[in-house]
């Protein structure tokens, strides 16, 4: 049921610090308190809305996972995302870990100590109303994805991996709130789904015309990127005939910084893509890319997603399981 | 009602070479016969299946405004597809004009001279379930509308200007068949559609954005590319904010060849676009292109729609009035 593997046991201990700094930014004035906790650490302070009564429009996001990259960058979004309240603390896998998210210690639940669920079931109490967002390890997606829905904790799957047909299954059946999805950056999948839109209302509009991609990614990734996979799949269906296989993958220093123009503090982290298509006879030529640096793209679009989520939560929608696709269809209501 | 200015009189001639070339490249083996014509000119060789009865499979297509630049292509592009067959006489405004079409001759048929719905009448007799493709001048668009609706001709309308919203309310009033389109390129308006279908899907999915358009054409292009706004329009639903007035406009040689990447021999004719989004942080950018050199698309374009029509016509379709969105929509017909 928890997600990690057992390790040096270590209290879970929480603080916080600059917490008002992080009610202020939300909405509206608010009043904050700070009231005890069990366990020995100190209660993050709960925000109320100056107009009285519990601050229920606060967004209150616990993030799994935060000691990673992807973690911390999204629970950084979540600190500076107007009306947004990150919890100061996350259940990990690693002993004793203690994050600081610009400013918010952020402290990591052992969960081979302490039970993964009683966790959650303390945050639920002292954090009404939280949204976990998961961004952990594939061979942990299963079971925390089991572990939220045991608990009624919506949440935002974004560690990619595992069984992902079992969990959507298992998910959508249960009636718990989650958004999932593998590609998180709102703007690559509104790009994505555009093609596939063109694709099926246009079948064969490029028959004839070839195509070339390329995409360069740090050298860490070894295989091809999923998103491009994906776009190349709908250009097949606009006529192109084109092989995953002949994706040129680029991912030595120099054609990334020459060629394909990926700033060098990026090189350890980019998702740089071009599509070019030609027509058969070269007189015309298209070319998209979406070149993406560092982890932002992907950390706005999480707090994004636990946006939409608390909204359809609060209008009760008998949809509940939910992927990028309808969190950018209600781009609008952001 | 017809689409010219008087002009001196010239006998319309029609001669017709290489017809059996052109009908060879219809599918399906052909037998062709000549018959006499009415009016001193050889009637072109109507075209026979093999396994007898008349080959109403033959698409046969008059352009009118054969002796410009895109109906010269549009005529071309005819000849050159399979299954398809130029009517070796066309309307004009040029006195005498006799354009060669890749072999095929056509005859200009002065229409000061005779009367344009009688050359229309005299080509249902000889070229029977003929379609008229328009490239003529905007001063003519709606004249040549009535005409063609008059005469019970199907028409595919590529001449832009006019008043559009007169001849589509007439054209669609008659149940006359038509397609009508300012833009035949398919796949540019296919990638046109697609960024206008984002937009409605994905409502400010890409809030905060800076846009920035570049577009080259001819130096004899004053104004700002019609496509180029239309696309500017989608991009403002998806959160841009920009004002089409700082589209850049690139109109000479040394930014076209060198900035541009535009081939010398297309500097005539060329319609290059670029936009570009990066988000505000700057660390995520998308690029669009779309580069068309000389008309070859337009051309192609043009002839799928008069496909389209004849599928439509042979099926009856209770809708007489399309645009290029249909003619893409149908694309896996093809």
């Amino acid at each position: 049921m928890t997600t990690v593997t057992p390790a040096t046991v270590t209290p879970a201990t929480t603080t916080r610090r600059s917490a008002s700094t992080v009610a202020a930014r939300g909405k509206g004035r608010r009043a904050t308190m700070t009231t005890p906790r069990a366990g020995g650490a100190t209660r993050a302070r709960a925000t109320v809305r100056a107009s009285g009564g519990a601050g229920d429009d606060v967004v209150r996001v616990m993030v799994n996972g935060v000691s990673g990259k992807m973690g911390h960058a999204t629970a950084c979004a979540v600190v500076r995302r107007e009306g947004f309240e990150l919890v100061p603390y996350a259940l990990t896998k690693r002993a004793g870990a203690t994050t600081d998210v610009l400013g918010v210690e952020v402290t990591g639940v052992d969960v081979s100590v302490e039970d993964a669920g009683e966790v959650l079931e303390r945050a639920k109490r002292e954090y009404p109303g939280f949204v976990v967002v998961d961004y952990t390890l594939p061979e942990s997606v299963n079971a925390n994805a089991e572990l939220y829905v045991k608990h009624g904790v919506p949440f935002v799957m974004g560690t990619t991996g595992g069984d992902r047909e079992k969990m959507l299954a298992e998910v959508k059946a249960s009636g718990n709130y989650a958004v999932i999805a593998p590609q998180m950056g709102k703007q690559v999948v509104a790009f994505q789904a555009a093609m596939k839109l063109m694709a099926e209302q246009f079948p064969n509009a490029f028959e004839g015309y070839t195509l070339t991609v390329t995409e360069s990614h740090q050298s860490s990734k070894k295989d091809t990127s999923g998103t491009a996979k994906a776009i190349v799949a709908s250009f097949n269906d606009l006529g192109c005939g084109f092989d995953i296989k002949d994706i040129e993958l680029v991912r030595d220093v120099e054609s990334q910084t020459g060629k394909m123009g990926v700033p060098e503090e990026h090189l350890l982290g980019h998702a740089f893509h071009t599509y070019r298509l030609t027509s058969p006879d070269g007189t015309v030529s298209f070319e998209f890319q979406h070149n993406v640096c560092g982890r932002n793209i992907y950390a706005e679009g999480t707090v994004d997603a636990v946006g939409f989520l608390k909204r359809k939560i609060a209008s009760k929608d008998p949809k509940t399981l939910y992927d990028m696709i309808d969190v950018l269809g209600e781009g609008a209501m952001k």
